[in-house]
């Protein structure tokens, strides 16, 4: 670790904007070269995940909400495994010292990582003539054993999603000017929150207790909900089914599909949602969602887990099988 | 964690290469979205350091070095910290899928990773319209509280380096075609000597239970001796004085000091010679150097740790003091 500085002096600036949020004490003020995870006796639980400038985010997207997707996208892989967050490490990748983007940048990731208990532990700073990068790696923590897996699902499992799928990908393809603007010409209100939707996702950190003791199977949705729950189920070496009607749309995206913008087929393929998707037992899913409904976070059944190899099927109204063109990841 | 997978349906590509080396059982085969370390009690030691192309490593380096300095880089770290290695996980940040490339690469991050005993644990592959990126956060374990710090030097100790001081940055001025090219001109040997030492960093984690049992303070050379020296005494509130003429030197970087291509204040500010730097009681020293000898790593006392603020001294043969204009990074 090279104490988060530039190589060429700039070690003041950065200490500046990210020392005052590394009030963990293993990362030992970022002075030292590496940082201390104290276990305590669990496992500890790794995922990383990189976001690149015009790739997962925009030139012009707020660098505080940059700041803060970067941590959430790693925060909600956690909150898949049951783990709770233990802390992060941050490369940054920075074409020049700009302090009007790193001051709100750090002070966003500063606040994110003491609402989420996710302490900056250290990183490494450096130059680079292309986009902006910033990888983080985080840490959680899980009784020995305990991870949720992605596989693990059983035939007969409800299959659940967290909150409402679809409004990122609805949100970018706003940002980008595609049949989603025109569609909400006169609602600008819809639109900010679809656009809010994919800039700063919402990981659900709050259901990982639930998840722990209730999922068979889990993983969070970031590639679309059709990918991965085809992922999910491959992972167990099963299948799904789900009634397509059943999955919980925000009023902007039910607006969206009512007016024939957008297919259910984009809104289960679009990306970023950042909810949470799992397989819970059919006898433990009131409990499931009893301890849910007391986290504040919507869950919502929207098919079963059966026996098979096949790709999940979706099934519209009439129980007719939906067409994907694409199962992840298209942005419209 | 994305399962190492590019955003557009390269998820085999990278699971051919990647998932082959991901042999440790925390690692899940790459399948999961997220990896575990178990502790079994030690503190966990996290490190990370990034490398960019054109900056780090040079567009035409052999992929093969460029996967093993991205993790010899984050070893020495963990070296310098008195760690075993326990795993890494690996952010990927790839202009386009360049099987030519990433195959070489894979090996030999496999190869590396059984060699020094740090299995890869996960990772993130992101498309990037910029240069190449290879991120590492890296994981050793100590027995709770013993990591060593960069702080924890007392008066009197010994100045201790590894290796020899300054290879790496003259490989890289021969890269470059600069002063070094031309003073070895009839030299090919020593010229691919230093050059491999830019390219193929040696971490010293032969030497990890003698750093533990002896050093009061260390940390890996990687911005040049005198710069990464001042920060050691910065850290511990004491000053240093350096026996310039004692510094460990490779026959060909001290050809070419003899020569006159090079100053000793370009040695010892030059960069990327990731030897260890530290700190051991006068007491200890020999018992220290004999476990190095053991270890198979060379050894040098070089200076003293003294009382004071000011930056460390290096002294001539004369005793006087050499004028360093840059401490750090300097590359000549």
């Amino acid at each position: 670790m090279d104490e988060m500085k530039m190589p060429s002096g700039e070690d003041s600036l950065i200490s500046r904007y990210f020392r005052p949020i590394a009030t963990d004490a293993g990362a030992f003020n970022l002075v030292d070269d590496a940082a201390i995870l104290q276990a305590s006796g669990d496992d500890i639980v790794v995922t990383t995940d990189a976001i690149v400038e015009g790739v997962h985010f925009l030139s012009d997207d707020p660098p505080d909400n940059v700041a803060r997707k970067a941590l959430r996208v790693n925060l909600s892989d956690l909150a898949a495994k049951g783990a709770t967050p233990a802390g992060f490490v941050l490369t940054l990748a920075l074409r020049t010292k700009d302090e009007a983007w790193l001051k709100p940048f750090a002070q966003a990731l500063g606040e994110d990582a003491a609402h989420f208990g996710c302490p900056l532990l250290g990183g490494d700073t450096v130059s680079t003539p292309g986009p902006l990068m910033i990888s983080i790696t985080a840490f959680g923590r899980v009784p020995a054993g305990k991870m949720v897996h992605r596989s693990g699902a059983k035939p007969g499992d409800r299959v659940v999603v967290t909150g409402t799928i679809g409004d990122a990908a609805l949100g970018l393809d706003i940002l980008r000017g595609g049949a989603a603007t025109i569609a909400l010409a006169d609602d600008a209100g819809p639109k900010q929150m679809l656009v809010a939707r994919y800039r700063l996702p919402q990981p659900r950190n709050a259901l990982v207790m639930a998840i722990r003791d209730y999922a068979s199977a889990a993983m969070d949705v970031s590639d679309g909900l059709a990918g991965d729950l085809a992922k999910l189920c491959a992972a167990s070496g099963l299948s799904a089914v789900v009634d397509a009607p059943s999955i919980p749309l925000s009023a902007a995206a039910a607006t969206l599909l009512a007016r024939g913008a957008v297919g259910i087929e984009a809104i289960v393929s679009g990306g970023d949602d950042y909810e949470i998707l799992c397989a819970i037992p059919e006898g433990s899913f009131e409990a499931f969602a009893q301890r849910a409904g007391v986290a504040g976070v919507a869950v919502t059944s929207i098919g079963t887990v059966i026996a098979g190899t096949s790709a999940p099927k979706f099934l519209d109204a009439q129980g007719r099988e939906i067409a994907l063109p694409r199962l992840s990841y298209s942005h419209f």
